[in-house]
């Protein structure tokens, strides 16, 4: 578990960090960040990780979202992880931005040629908290998740699936029922295959409809997002809520589209979501 | 003073846009950026100017201070410009990122091939602010004015020479005596020519020392900034307040380079900064 500095930084009384490490899942070199406030110098405290959307990378939540002063404010560790895999020269892994480099989806593919290097679901779920907990100042009890779009659909997936290692999640507009539009058939079809039943455990409509998570889930989506009713479909979790009772706040915001300018305006209230639900635990 | 309108994004109640207008100081296309928070809707309100640094565009600070929310809460309009004309193909225009394109200096040019269009010194001090003032609802007789590192020159040589025009200026690591580091010598060289008294118009600290700005000036420097010693001279701010009695608020802060991590950790002081003088004035 190697890790190499690429760059620090004192910002909000605490240190932005810029890191690459080996991958035993991706089996290539990755990149993440984590900030790391004032308070981390004296105690463990939780973590809180961010999945980003289609084309970012572990530079853009940091650089855009302005969370670090709500970090700061609630003495949170932050951490940002890349999309997918990079510099692997896949053939067609750059051929299209929803798909290959910058799209790994958070999941595990089974299919040649993705499944040796895009497993960004175990890396997530795993190898990235393992590494944060062996050398930064962290809780190994207590980890928090969102993330935005194809990240946010990542988080809510990741804390579905594995309730027992993600205590807080929540979500800005993600793709809520992948199984059901563009962007998920076309990633699903590519890393898992033809056969749409091995796609539902990456579907957190599918899953929270079986098994709610024992926190409240907070997800903020605006209404002038373009991909509201082609790609995100958040109604779907609303109707999966109800079947299984988890507890949803997902609230919608006339005028706001897709962009950080939507992430910076809510990122405050997510940041204190995730604070309240580590802190009480 | 035709406008066109590129893109706005709701954020934090108010607008976040981007615009371009084809500029009679410049001759070419010019591209800004602003946000107008909620308020702006009901009443005109103090417009605060930033000019960013070196490589940098209309976006950079809009993107990565966070300074929108604080302009929501003091109820201040947020303008940002681009650092220079661009795609004019002038030769040399692209050979170096510390002169020509993203590198005008916030002065008028006086010397082939540059005086035709590289006037950035009369495009922030007049022309700019004509075209905020008739397309937005900002008061016409109160103008704050900040920037980053060239643009914290820019800043306060703008403000300095029109002190009449510009009520409150402040700066993050500004190249505060350009006349004296290689930054200045070789921007000042190519656009002015090699007399070196017709500099002196555009350095801070030889303006500060002849006249002081109504204002309180605040400046914000790290002290683990990797430009200090050899391009931006703060202390020569210092000399020149003595001399004239400038009220300067100059703060070093250990730990901090010269990055937006550092200037999102301060923005906030700044901005609050201009609130206070414009709202009083």
């Amino acid at each position: 578990m190697t890790l190499t500095t690429r760059s620090t930084h004192a910002c909000f009384g605490g240190t932005m960090g810029f890191y690459t490490h080996p991958s035993t899942e991706t089996r290539t070199n990755m990149r993440f960040s984590v900030f790391a406030p004032d308070a981390a110098r004296h105690k463990p405290l939780p973590a809180l990780y961010f999945l980003a959307g289609l084309t970012c990378s572990e530079e853009t939540f940091m650089i855009k979202a302005g969370a670090q002063r709500y970090a700061a404010e609630h003495e949170l560790i932050l951490v940002a992880c890349d999309t997918s895999p990079r510099d692997l020269n896949i053939a067609g892994d750059s051929d299209s931005w929803d798909f290959g480099v910058g799209a790994g989806f958070y999941l595990d593919a089974t299919q040649a040629p993705w499944a040796n290097h895009y497993r960004m679901g175990s890396y997530i779920n795993q190898e990235l908290p393992e590494l944060i907990e062996t050398h930064f100042p962290v809780c190994h009890d207590k980890r928090g998740i969102f993330g935005h779009s194809m990240g946010g659909h990542g988080a809510l997936v990741t804390a579905l699936r594995h309730p027992e290692r993600w205590h807080s999640v929540s979500a800005f507009a993600p793709i809520a029922n992948p199984c059901a539009v563009p962007w998920g058939e076309k990633a699903f079809g590519h890393y898992l295959g033809s056969d749409r039943d091995t796609w539902q455990v990456y579907d957190a409509s599918i899953l929270m409809a079986q098994h709610a998570h024992p926190s409240e889930i907070l997800i903020d989506q605006g209404l002038s997002d373009q991909f509201i009713d082609n790609q995100l479909h958040p109604a779907a979790l609303e109707v999966a809520a109800t079947q299984s009772g988890q507890r949803l706040n997902l609230r919608r915001h006339a005028g706001f589209d897709h962009s950080y300018w939507f992430i910076q305006t809510f990122v405050a209230d997510h940041v204190a979501h995730h604070a309240k639900i580590m802190q009480a635990s």
